[in-house]
């Protein structure tokens, strides 16, 4: 985690960006710290009770990458008195009216779609420009820039189909900037951890907002984000039933321990749930073939009795993250601290 | 809710059987009680974590109906001292062997296998009848029962499909049973959602342990289990984003809130990730298509504007509650109380 932490942060610096981490795969003050390094750098988050934790927390510059729920604006105004700058995003102008008419000087960013289409507005239409235009002339909020997320770079089936994405993430902004003298000043905001993991350096952009980096997990692993010795987490289970009969067994981490993402599902429709290793995260022969609420059910040739431990890397690190109260963090082969999420909304 | 408690309760009091509801779809004392109308009567748990809190919150007799990991052995013994009952569950000679060595006189249900493949021994094995009665001479457990879950009943097209999976979940406990005399005094214990929902009155059996008609969800409907208005959970979610041109929207309730469950994708290989309704929870033409960790994506013809109020009936009701903090819980249109479930493990 201290490694992908610290590449990820030089590569922004050596690029002269502005590093801001998304801090959702994690949800701790101690990952947002690591990631930069042990200071209170500017941050990205998901949720808004993410955005007052990381605030509570000590950070002073956060970046709310979501469109924001009109009824929730009073929360963000509230919260943005009290730091440095809380960055909000929108992709419509009945979203920038709703700003207006709560009449807080938000610091605002306006959501580019670079072809995930997802959320944000497309950056080849004159209604975009328009709505730019609208952002700037605001008399309430003050437009910051322009951000962009390339999460189609999860389609990609290997890593040239990446690199082909992170070129056109940066493009967009650029050409976007370019259809209006006026919005010249506006900063490029871009971020995906596979975008982010396979270029050499991040040209085009002002600003970097990649997260699941910090852990990787398998799904990036087939993607050709990271090698599988970077993955820096796992849920530690228990073989509680073993059926060498029928080449299977069952540990107690089910859906709610792994969450039920599917991975790499479009590269391999016969995915396993997440790779399942031994305690010194060799992997082994088995599969996680389903899971039920709290039982996970391996299938292969390992014979593993009742009582083994196993270490099981997620498909998708954030979603199996965000179901733990807590991480164990492990230094060395021993536990040396544990870390305390944020959850809810 | 209500309604669903009282109907199931009824139907296992009319036959005769010992009602030890599952618990794991809500978590809450609130909703164990109104599944034993008000009462405190025998539950199923699916973690320990949810055995202490249930026996904190009131609750005496509880199976925890998952095989126990070993190092878990010393807490069970530990719950097992501070109330009337807690029944574990084995299906394996060192199981059996690694609960004689931690010397507790534990209550003990050998899990069959009724053709779900997950856990449990086979009912024709001769091992498995050596396994009963290496537990009925045991010097230190207790026997109680056999115990079965017939959750293949998840792979039913159709209800006639659970209605055969009902009467072999039924059937293979009694088979097993006389295949010993000595075992005739033990328990047949059989539950799950889909086969109890469809059977008239439970026959062969002497208790059951349904846990997800409290709620059901779009998963059961889709099955047979239930009707859509007998849907008790649903979350509710805000339009943050609106393309029409496009024919989408995105909410704020991503993966994080509903799960990635699949739902019925054996029925509907093109299901939805949930079933999209107005706040009176009136179907709207839209589907939710993707989610990503805080993004639901809604496709389809219904133009919902931002801030539209939407309600979403989950797949899968027990993952979708898992997810949060709180239930809120609705009567004659008002929110008129809160509860909050236990977590972890």
């Amino acid at each position: 985690m201290r490694d992908n932490c610290n590449r990820m942060r030089e590569k922004a610096r050596a690029s002269g960006v502005i590093f801001r981490p998304h801090v959702k795969t994690h949800k701790t003050v101690e990952g947002a710290r690591m990631q930069h390094g042990g200071g209170f750098g500017p941050i990205t988050v998901s949720t808004l009770a993410e955005a007052e934790f990381f605030a509570a927390g000590g950070f002073r510059d956060i970046t709310y990458a979501m469109p924001i729920a009109p009824e929730k604006l009073w929360r963000a105004a509230e919260l943005a008195s009290r730091i440095d700058r809380l960055n909000l995003l929108i992709d419509s102008e009945p979203a920038l009216r709703a700003m207006e008419e709560r009449g807080h000087p938000f610091d605002v960013f306006l959501k580019i779609d670079c072809g995930y289409h997802r959320a944000g507005v497309s950056p080849d239409s004159p209604d975009s420009v328009a709505l730019a235009r609208a952002m700037l002339q605001s008399p309430v909020i003050r437009f910051q820039g322009l951000l962009t997320h390339a999460g189609h770079s999860y389609n990609a089936r290997n890593i040239d189909d990446v690199r082909r994405i992170a070129a056109e993430e940066s493009a967009c902004l650029t050409r976007f900037r370019a259809l209006d003298e006026e919005l010249s000043p506006l900063i490029r905001s871009v971020g995906s951890t596979p975008t982010a993991s396979v270029v050499k350096s991040f040209t085009e952009v002002d600003e970097v907002r990649p997260g699941n980096y910090v852990f990787y997990d398998a799904f990036q692993t087939s993607i050709g984000s990271c090698n599988i010795d970077d993955v820096a987490v796992s849920v530690l289970a228990t073989v509680v039933g073993s059926y060498p009969e029928r080449r299977s067994a069952i540990v107690d981490a089910g859906a709610l321990a792994m969450s039920k993402d599917l991975g790499a599902g479009h590269i391999d429709p016969d995915v396993s749930f997440g790779i399942v290793c031994d305690v010194d995260l060799n992997p082994l022969p088995v599969r996680l073939t389903a899971l039920s609420q709290e039982h996970g059910k391996l299938e292969g040739i390992a014979h593993l009795p009742v009582g083994t431990k196993v270490r099981i890397i997620p498909n998708h690190s954030c979603l199996t993250s965000a179901m733990f109260d807590a991480y164990h963090l492990i230094d060395g082969g021993k536990v040396v601290d544990e870390w305390k999420p944020v959850r809810g909304w």
